[in-house]
């Protein structure tokens, strides 16, 4: 099964199953703060699969995909998971998964635009990352459980304005600029994703491939992750974990490679989907 | 006006202007994720000193009074904001405003136990800071305009597991064990608060003062700050800034202090009140 959000034609915005082409809506979402209709059908526990139209399936081309969560309580990424990664950056292998942070405002569509305001980065790369969504509550949750509180895996593109990232040391600037995570195009339950570890990763810039890697090669993978971070804090319905970029970002590239005014990013998780997303500099 | 979050004998959950040592609900909360009653009407820009109440007023002996946001979207904290605090941690000044996140797992209420997981933690600290809620959005805002931007002031005590925050580089970890950010006991409009840099910023730890600090001493003042991270993201209605803490944290002393089991830690922001939480190890 796969879900995201769809904004229609009348501007409605919907949770919305994708079958055969189309998005069925499956339930409406509020104009409130921090209304997000599917994390509130996560939270909920519903059986998504089965829950009956709220009106009738549209083609995908007359909705706008949204990004498939709105308002998470969280969105925890784990930087340098991968070995190559790591070799590229020059920085040190973490012993444990090293989290940082982006907040909800950071998430864009799957085809959004991403504005990137005048004189504030001159050094914007791209991070393709499997994505998980977690399902039920998870606290204090051994390895051998853990994904049992996956309710489904999605693509995200970890942007990073790396001026910003490592002239603060701190991560929170550089990943957290506006629309900084597209993410979708839609969360796929694990029935249909087979074994998380086995899963290509790939980013594209103006069509070139950039990354070619794949979720066998984290250091630290799906389950570890979650039971590690459920000892220190209690991951919600909706929570999103970035699961790290492998090797072929810019900042790892000779000469180095930054996103320039109208390049074309793309994000590939296998058996997830593709985001593509326009760099727009002011 | 001072308004918080309180929950009544029944579990219903209310925003409440506290007046003449009662708490006046103006209104309710209801059960969903991410549910945040003062929030919205900070989002809805109601004017809350005007609102009609949604039912009797209560002693506050009779209410939980509860973190006064339950769901912002961001929780901003500022580190290393305070020059004789920046001393004590031997780190060096930053050139900018240094920012890191906690996110809403975290907020606890001000008199709340805060409960610590075995094993995850030997170096539990506290700092006193003041907090900025957000009202009207911010993007983009010059210096002069920004205090215009604030709804009103709160204090935060931003706990912090060192062990935890210096072992990754990164703080998200160390800072963001739940109820890690005890916040309250309600927000005070700017009108009762006067200039927030002339406010007084203190923390006891079992009664006993261990810091005693002041709002003017800070390197970027709360103007600059939102001003600054305006800049790069948008700030939204109901969004904390936790403006960094002045000299006196644990690790700064000699010998080093760390709470242990049973501890009650204060912290007393001028013109605002008193958070009291006690510490338990599990």
């Amino acid at each position: 099964m796969r879900i995201t959000r769809v904004r229609r034609a009348d501007g409605t915005v919907a949770a919305a199953r994708i079958e055969d082409g189309t998005a069925v809506p499956v339930a409406e979402e509020s104009r409130a703060p921090m209304a997000d209709a599917v994390r509130d059908l996560i939270a909920a526990g519903a059986d998504v699969a089965a829950l009956a139209p709220t009106g009738p399936a549209l083609p995908l081309t007359d909705v706008d995909v949204l990004s498939p969560l709105a308002a998470p309580q969280k969105i925890i990424c784990i930087g340098l998971n991968y070995a190559d990664h790591i070799r590229e950056t020059g920085l040190d292998t973490p012993e444990r998964p090293l989290a940082f942070v982006k907040t909800a405002h950071t998430l864009a569509g799957p085809y959004q635009e991403v504005p990137v305001p005048a004189g504030a980065t001159e050094q914007l790369d791209w991070e393709a990352e499997l994505a998980v969504v977690i399902g039920a509550p998870a606290r204090d949750v051994p390895v051998e459980r853990a994904l049992g509180h996956v309710f489904g895996y999605t693509a995200a593109n970890d942007l990073s304005a790396r001026d910003a990232q490592f002239a603060d040391g701190q991560w929170f600037r550089g990943k957290n600029f506006d629309a900084f995570c597209p993410l979708g195009p839609w969360i796929v339950t694990p029935d249909e994703i087979g074994d998380p570890q086995a899963l290509s990763v790939a980013a594209r810039v103006n069509g070139r491939t950039v990354q070619d890697g794949s979720t066998k090669d984290m250091i630290f993978g799906v389950a570890d992750v979650i039971s590690y971070l459920s000892r220190y804090m209690t991951l919600c319905p909706g929570d999103v974990i970035a699961t790290g970029t492998p090797h072929g970002v810019g900042m790892g590239r000779t000469p180095q490679l930054w996103l320039k005014d109208g390049d074309v990013v793309e994000v590939e998780i296998g058996a997830v989907g593709t985001l593509r997303n326009t760099v727009r500099f002011a």
